[in-house]
């Protein structure tokens, strides 16, 4: 069927097309620079540090902004390479998209002033954060649908992502500053609600093993030094920087090396070829990751996150063993790159932990930590059981709004 | 032809063993450390920041120096990629001499003082500019010519670019911050004279259509990536930092996001094969970043930047498919690695969309900035008229000096 | 004998197992996070710069800390790439085993208070140097030890390596800011004597030539890249970094470049084929790096880091062809990776510079730098002389206990 193909091929370059248009007409006539991203303001207060902004997250330094950025997209392509060569191209389409698209929304939401989105480097970060969950979602139906399906996913995915965030940080007050719920739970349930809708009973056996398969090595070896490298930072992005962030990026390295014990403790137990795959290597560190969005910037003491990262960094080889072929043939979901296991999970147990640990805080552990963790609670307008109440109830509304979300989507 | 060969391998030794100990002797005599890059004046003065150096350019603090030759050199490692495995230990010989020859020639021009030259950080970035300018260069002949004369194009090319560098910036008083005519432009037509002049009739058809052809798309996924995480920082890298640069690197954003997009607006329509290759995808996303060359710090709005992008990343195909088999049957210029339709269109659409946007800056758009960006406009010993005349002459002096450069280098 | 693939494989779980039950206990008991990485305390005194720490090293800013422990990391994965992608998955495990070992043991000797250790981001950063250290020593005897071994070597590599530092730094007070000694030389020797000792006479030919030969030259592509891009911060990790650091950067470029350079010179004199090989360049830049590891923050002029580093890209060439045949042959060490030639050589070599430079150092060169190369000195409790004793002194040390660890360990 070659002119069936000729014809989704301009289809998508169409669409693209329509889009681009669309998102320049927007940006013309919404989105200005934010004069505090313009210095000038600044230099006048020696460190522009600490102005509250209207989404109740406070300012960090451009410099520091701006480097975290960068390490953001380093992350972004440490995703990509999880797709293999094959998927990278329409990947990499999805992030200029998303980017774009999340800076509008997100505009809207939390910068939107006199008619005008003010963006900064701070809109950047916050549009990589949600292209990151665009990333899970679709490693969750890659393969089984075509580029235009996976754009208009992008642009419903965004919206909601946007819109659980706002409820979530801004409306309940929850601390989520890696992304445990916001990032890697929504992304895995909400890709794996579309794959649920758009499943094809006769065309997936044969697609999932070429895919999971031949997954090249290569690729697994290079993504997981990017994460190495850059999840730490990308977990302590929107924490208040010059306070709580030494502790995150500790509690993710500890988290990230006992997970990658943990795929070494497990995996010659449960699968019988001698050794461990890179692929594997790269799971566990994904999942070791995810448990500490939430958690990062609250463990007191080293040895939680190892706790934290081993359990974590067993659950995607006992999902790939046991869960995955229960949720393919009882549940008739499809789950490509086995987001599930490596996001969904480990970011519940993420959520969990985290609300177990504010239940615990105490004004004593976390000293002056304490305002910057948790503001509300500092303030006095709130107390610590409270505060874990919501950190627990969002859970469920995440779970709700991905659910719903992929119902609608797909 | 083997002794042939041992031959010309002994000569490149040779060379090489002559150039190196020409260098250790020329900086034994004339390069010194500056005590500016020993701070101990500077933490007499809170912030080192902002005094005049004699290239005209601002000092800025060590520690963003410092990353910024991190970051320059993770930039010409993507380059690298473009050239595929066989060719990278070559481009790694000559980054390792451009930059070493660089430091002496702009240490001549900027940094000399008392019969020595000082270097800093700063000069780090600067040759790192110029390797980057040699590395566009050698694109265009690649595979037709042997190292030795590579050695020799970099000899040359290297104090070429330091001219011309020279007489844009400090001379006229040219705001080219992200070197869309000094790096991109000069290094495209420098590259093509070179290519024109070296034109051999008989060997064109088979060597062309073999290193355009089965370029690795994995080398394509690797650079792009690198693209997106270092080219921002890269555009920026010469800017008055504390104060124009997060435009700059917004801009940059932008731009490549545009241009990924438009790859997959265009491509389906002019190439028949379905999917679009990564190639291309690296291309648009170079001709993306080169567009906000020199208007990445002037543009006053994200729109902007998409409009630029997104006209920037249609030039390479667009190139490609009309543009190349012209200039090589008409011109008789091959252009192995399409440096024409990748840097040097992009570079002068830059350097028009630069003029343009001088020509209406007003100090109302710009406020504080107006003296970062346009520092005599600011100080009022030139209208904005004036300095958009400039800005409109530096780019037929670049091409002139490059013009003439190649054909005496060829 | 596939029943006993099974139970070693079964072995390697059980002693992963057990190792992380081990850590997570000792964490749990004694590691607590530092107070001083919380940085309340820090905000009140405007730049926590320079607090003395009981290893006698100063206090950075936490800002540059983290981003020194992500480069490092950056660093730990270039020396990955090196064995190839079939040992990366096991390298991987020692780094996540190494890194939790180091903070502990490290933490006994240097940040060990009230019965409790307070790890901060500077642990991080000396745990990095441990697992590089590791890393290297296990270069000597990669292919020929099963995976448990080399736990086992890596459980006593980093309490001697850690010992080895301790006596170097804190009680000889030797400037070893990039490791030539503490990194390079101990890795290197402590790794052959292991190799030494575990020497099989009948397995050896078939096997080196495999793991040298065949090396695929796309990892040394990306291996060079990220050493460029990494290394030279790493030189500078735990410099005083406000103050020395930028000569030790730029030094550490300079040294790049000449080696790179070298190695075009002696390789066609070398070998018959025509073109350089990456790997060779890789093996280059390595030495060319180590070779700067002590001298590079007292090189003064610029044209002695060129020397350096041009010698440092000859050795292991020279080394290759001439030492590691006489190596294993006359003292039946197998050296798989060549760690010899690339690490032990350089790293003496730049403890030999070292010294000479320690020698030679006088108030006047140095200026306001002399207190932050040499406190001791500066501080007028010792000569120049004396210093220089002390340096030339910790290469047999450290030559002594990395042969007697190694033969222990072996």
């Amino acid at each position: 069927m070659p002119e069936h193909t000729t014809a989704s091929r301009l289809q998508l370059s169409g669409l693209c097309f329509l889009l681009q248009i669309l998102l320049i007409i927007l940006f013309a006539v919404f989105v200005r620079y934010s004069p505090e991203s313009s210095p000038s303001l600044c230099s006048q207060q020696l460190n522009c540090s600490l102005r509250k902004t209207d989404a109740g997250s406070q300012h960090p330094r451009f410099r520091d902004v701006h480097l975290q950025a960068l390490l953001g997209f380093g992350l972004l392509v440490a995703f990509l390479s999880r797709y293999g060569p094959g998927s990278v191209a329409i990947s990499i389409l999805l992030v200029a998209f998303a980017i774009q698209w999340a800076i509008l929304i997100q505009g809207f939401l939390y910068f939107f002033l006199n008619g005008k989105i003010y963006v900064g480097a701070q809109s950047m970060v916050s549009a990589d954060f949600c292209t990151a969950t665009i990333l899970i979602s679709t490693g969750a139906v890659l393969g089984r649908v075509n580029p235009v399906q996976m754009l208009l996913l992008t642009l419903l995915g965004v919206t909601l992502f946007t819109l659980n965030e706002y409820i979530l940080l801004s409306l309940m007050g929850v601390s989520d500053s890696g992304g445990s719920l916001t990032v890697h739970t929504f992304g895995a349930y909400f890709g794996l609600m579309v794959s649920r809708i758009l499943h094809q009973p006769h065309m997936d056996k044969r697609k999932q093993q070429q895919d999971t398969g031949h997954q090249p090595d290569f690729f697994a070896v290079v993504g997981t030094i990017y994460l190495w490298i850059f999840w730490p930072s990308f977990t302590s992005a929107t924490t208040v920087r010059d306070n709580a962030e030494p502790w995150a990026v500790l509690n993710t390295y500890f988290s990230l090396a006992a997970s990658t014990l943990a795929t070494f403790v497990l995996s010659p137990v449960l699968h019988e070829e001698g050794t461990v795959r890179m692929v594997q290597i790269q799971d566990a560190t994904l999942a070791g990751a995810a448990v500490m969005g939430m958690a990062g910037e609250m463990l007191v003491t080293p040895f939680g996150a190892l706790v934290a990262g081993f359990l974590a960094g067993l659950i995607p080889l006992l999902g790939f063993r046991f869960l995955t072929p229960v949720l393919c043939s009882k549940l008739k979901t499809q789950d490509t790159c086995g987001v599930h296991n490596i996001h969904g999970l480990p970011g519940i147990l993420g959520a969990l932990l985290g609300t177990l640990l504010t239940a615990l805080a105490t004004a004593d552990a976390y000293g002056g930590r304490l305002e910057l963790v948790f503001p509300l609670v500092a303030q006095g307008s709130r107390t610590v059981t409270d505060q874990a109440l919501n950190q627990l109830c969002a859970l469920p509304v995440t779970l709700l709004l991905a659910m719903l979300g992929g119902s609608l989507t797909g």
